[in-house]
């Protein structure tokens, strides 16, 4: 039950339907959520509110719980409600009134909004390392490919000559600019909101910029509106900010495909990455890059989720809000397995350079023949016709 | 292992990219590829490639999976792929060389697009069941307060008088459109495919409109390209109906959250179905509506998600297909639970009649008495500006 | 100036804010808008409300203003706010108090939201002949390929032998599927909201289903909420109906485009439906084709901006609705367009029979190979385990 | 006629799909298009491909040319096909061969590009100012409102005391924390594509570097795939950036109107913001609100739309990619437009001191109550539940 006496009369299927999938969302948070309650209960002991012994206690409990968490063992049941309560009851139970004294001038609002911050800052590291291993990856292969050829398409169409390196440098100049935006989406959620209690401030005053600072934020919400108004925001900023490098995954993985078909021939997944079919004895398909593609849909299912939850919701915590946390982890979860997944195919990938070179036709130089025409003294778009007609 | 020997090698971190949730969907789905897989080993036994007691064996097999599947005590682990593969390895463990026979003239891409409309039959059923409730209940309600008048609210202003009766009427009508919407949704999906195997037709010819009575689909599909081409539309089709009937229980919520306020303080929630605040004592938030609000954006996600995925693929089985299962289930849970908690709001829910007749103000007669000049004579744009001036 | 006397001290950007892009709307709606006040001066007339010679000027004008609204003669002013006003404005200075007399017991609400179905009705039943059309037009090409022999693919990799008549049949099944779902959305607004005003009811009782018989619905509405509430839900639908065309349309163009590849060679298209490059002489680019596969993106985008902008707004007129109508209407006008562009394209496609024939490959066949030995008695999965390691 | 002779015999139905709407885009763009060669045509003097007097009668036709453009003096007609075919034929026409010369080494795909960095660098910088001046005039009302108390609101019920300034305060940090997205986004697009061509690299060698200074941008492209395939990319970005501003406009609106009902009675819209009814004489309704409410969705539909158009494609400039013109202009337009209408709305509002102070009841003071108790030395917790059965 949660601790403050409410919902011990609402109806199972009510619970289930209120907390279900939230209590999952939080088996999921409750590490981050242990380290804020730390931090919190550092602030109360430097104010004098609870002793320094009491913050030990908290400590060790706070420790353990977090260790617990982080190796999956702590299950939350729909009458629990939420983290918050698990942590709150877990410290009454081992220490007694102790525990009791540690949600004073916090509210769940600006404990939620914090833990989620503190998360999402954890994943956004994390996808950072995996998009930079990638541009490693794909410049590594670029210096082994320089003199690759292979056609250049615009339109499906073979367009102009060009090199299988100069593929791979595109995407890593592409990720390179996703790590921009991932840098972005860092600094957009650094701020702790500890202090803005349930969206109007707190009703103690604690050393805010010391908690913030133990926390590993650079800076602190000074206002609860400007906190509660911006998690829904910040849960789009970053399931799109995801996208972005599920954007290039997804183009990555539908070249590769196309190359993949036996018409082109290009490129030749490793064995260990392709799946056969329960009918056709003969089949080897690619459903690692079907499944890559798809990561970009379901990113952007995500967030337009967050987005059509939040539309037209007055300010202030509304329980909708809480509907934005399995969206933004699914969205991590794609984002970094897509990755994991990207840098073992790129791995494993075989590049058919015989293949790429016979599909270099005459044509393609139609453009550059039309360019020496016109410096040799032709003006351009007349050299252009003239090749055209040809 | 995947029955046809592929995947052996390949990297656990691949596996559960492919895999990992497609187990889950598949888990779900089980029962209803049991019940796909019986009648099509009696097509089998019709046609005499099993024998009369190779199906009995079969049958007795399938329906004990089924009955532990509904149980919920079947999982799949992700290097069995899915729920086809469970199944034949279960035939195969259990009647050996019998079990190795049943997979011919069928590939997983009909009978997985099979299993999706069975469960979709059986769920939009379940759904069709609630939302019929819904009207019953709307008008029990409104045959009680013919008489309690209220004010009609126009770009959220006091506009003209109505009752409450009124409003519960209207939703009543929408939602039996949605009934008709959900009706059109089940005649959508009322194709066997069976017999189109991998998209380009089977290789051995069974009865195929037999086997489909026996599945209950009044229709077969004649063609492949027509089955798996339909597969992501009739994902979307199918969120798209039930965010018809979200689309409604989002308006009531709103609706009735507004007058849930302290300033129209119209309604009142049962006690049971609000929650309490962490750090206010007073509160009681009105949890489950916004939790009915949310749901809406939820199931829109879903589609969204399916729509992304599938635009631009190429025809015939994609493995990005796949994709589109976890957010039709998860569209249908939230659908089917939102239905069901919203009856027990709408059964709790307590009336303030004397608020609402203190709401209805003087000027809410202004239309009113536009007209009544008007029928006296004086043109009505003369009328109305009469009262406008007035 | 809107007749009714007010917005007259608005700022003009504030104006134009309100009502710019809703004029547009409204000049291409004003012909079903004239038809809708003409239906309900016959039901003022029927009631005495007006005399019969005043309906006979009011038809007349109507009459004429439709005429110049369908030459697309009228522009609405953004002071005017509507084709509501400008009807109105119309009728007063044409007629004098005649004109004044005709909006009683009538809202803008019922009105705008009558005229919307009004003009849903002609532009679904455009749709339907469009879609019936490329049915006929893939009947007939099925009917000239039965034997053109090609590579059917799954997961893009070589699967099973297929025809190229069968991917044609395939598409006409999935328009016939289509078909039935714009039908549906006809049957979805088929009811006239006249006598609902502002979604109270009417202040003047006149014959509703004689009103909405000479518009040509077959049923009226009975409750304003269930009318002023439909009308983002029906927006919607309608834009998911034409995505379910436009969903075939992307696929057949993504199929034509990658068999229109010189690597695939099966399709080419008409040189009057290719475009060339401004840099490469060389180059047919197939931009019709690329232009339907983008028709489904911009459809879904229109059919998601008025699920974004009606999610979580209460039951009732709000002015949002009005931001219904341009991605309403440019939904049909994109879904009419590519209809008619895919019919230009599928007229002038060349196959080409023998690269198709070429493209057919031994390993084709693997599914067929371990079918027959099955049927002479091997067990169906090691008849396949065999064919997989020959 | 598209200067490079092809499209001559295609159908006017087909040019007008293929062109129709690009061209009404081009229009807007064409100003800028004009810099673009300007800027190209330096860098063909420097390089000595045209002679000083070639590019000074360049410069002053394309000069003229711009300034017709921003008078909106220029149609582009669906057979000239965009606006990089309307200069090269404008200057022919001007200036015979030289005008022939200058489309060397530049494909419509670098200069498009080019064309809608440049575009969306002067329209990001227009929004910031807005952005700007919203922060301020916030902030100036913030130190007016010191004073004024008001309730705060969590799951729409009072929860504490407030003021209005904090609810200022609030949205000028919501805004601020958008001018460093919109920041961001500048610096996203902030790359020279010029060089990259058709998305392969130049024929011919400019200095790149100050072709890119002369335009202003800071950074060139190296890479023609990074180039055309991060087109789409940063479309969704500038569209989600200006989203984020619109989310806060939104939840402005929202809040103003429940404020604004006459049971909140909070504020009041000044008399020249607000419209009337039709039907309802006493009516004056919030549509400015309303419509800024409706911009949210709007923008998040064309974000959406340029995502579903994108997603799947394979590299490299395809046709699809000139749809995303038209609904990056429409999520400028709107969104500036938005804030404009926002300003006026701001301040014209009247706030109701005494109403906001009449809302603050009681029970609002129980957290503090709690505190202040447990201050005291009773466990926070306990504290909590004595004011709860209080």
């Amino acid at each position: 039950m949660a601790i403050w006496g409410s919902n011990k009369n609402m109806p199972r299927k009510l619970l289930e339907f209120l907390n279900g999938k939230n209590c999952k969302a939080d088996e999921i948070l409750l590490p981050h959520n242990c380290k804020v309650v730390l931090a919190y209960c550092g602030g109360l002991k430097t104010k004098g509110i609870i002793t320094e012994e009491e913050f030990s206690r908290c400590k060790a409990a706070l420790i353990e719980l977090e260790g617990s968490a982080r190796l999956g063992k702590i299950k939350i049941g729909i009458e629990e409600e939420d983290s918050h309560t698990v942590i709150e009851n877990h410290l009454i139970q081992m220490l007694g009134d102790t525990g009791k004294k540690i949600h004073i001038g916090k509210s769940r609002n600006d404990e939620a909004l914090c833990v989620l911050r503190l998360y999402c800052k954890e994943k956004l590291g994390e996808t950072k390392n995996l998009v930079l291993n990638a541009v490693k990856l794909l410049e590594e292969i670029t210096s082994k490919h320089k003199d690759t050829e292979m056609p250049g398409y615009t339109h499906m169409k073979k367009a102009m000559p060009t090199t299988f390196s100069y593929w791979c440098k595109g995407f890593a100049n592409l990720f390179e600019k996703d790590l921009k935006a991932l840098e972005f989406a860092v600094s957009y959620v650094d701020y702790c909101p500890l202090g803005t209690a349930a969206g109007f401030g707190s009703t103690i005053k604690l050393d805010w910029k010391q908690i913030a600072n133990e926390l590993g934020f650079s800076k602190i919400e000074e206002n609860g509106y400007g906190a509660q108004n911006s998690r829904m925001k910040e849960g789009a900023m970053i399931c799109f900010v995801l996208l972005q490098a599920m954007m290039d995954v997804n183009k990555m993985a539908t070249d590769l495909m196309l190359w993949n078909t036996e018409e082109f021939g290009f490129v030749k997944l490793s064995k260990d990455a392709t799946t056969g079919s329960s009918i056709m004895p003969h089949k080897n398909n690619p459903d690692v890059l079907e499944m890559l593609r798809a990561s970009a849909g379901k990113v952007a299912g995500y967030q337009h989720q967050i987005q059509m939850i939040s539309n037209n919701l007055p300010s202030g915590y509304n329980k909708d809000h809480q509907e934005m946390k399995m969206p933004l982890i699914e969205a991590f979860e794609i984002s970094i397995v897509s990755l994991e997944a990207l840098l073992l195919v790129l791995e494993g990938l075989k590049i058919n350079k015989e293949a790429m070179a016979n599909a270099l036709t005459e044509e393609m130089g139609s453009a550059k023949r039309a360019a020496d025409l016109a410096l040799g003294g032709k003006p351009f778009r007349e050299a252009y016709l003239s090749q055209k007609s040809a």
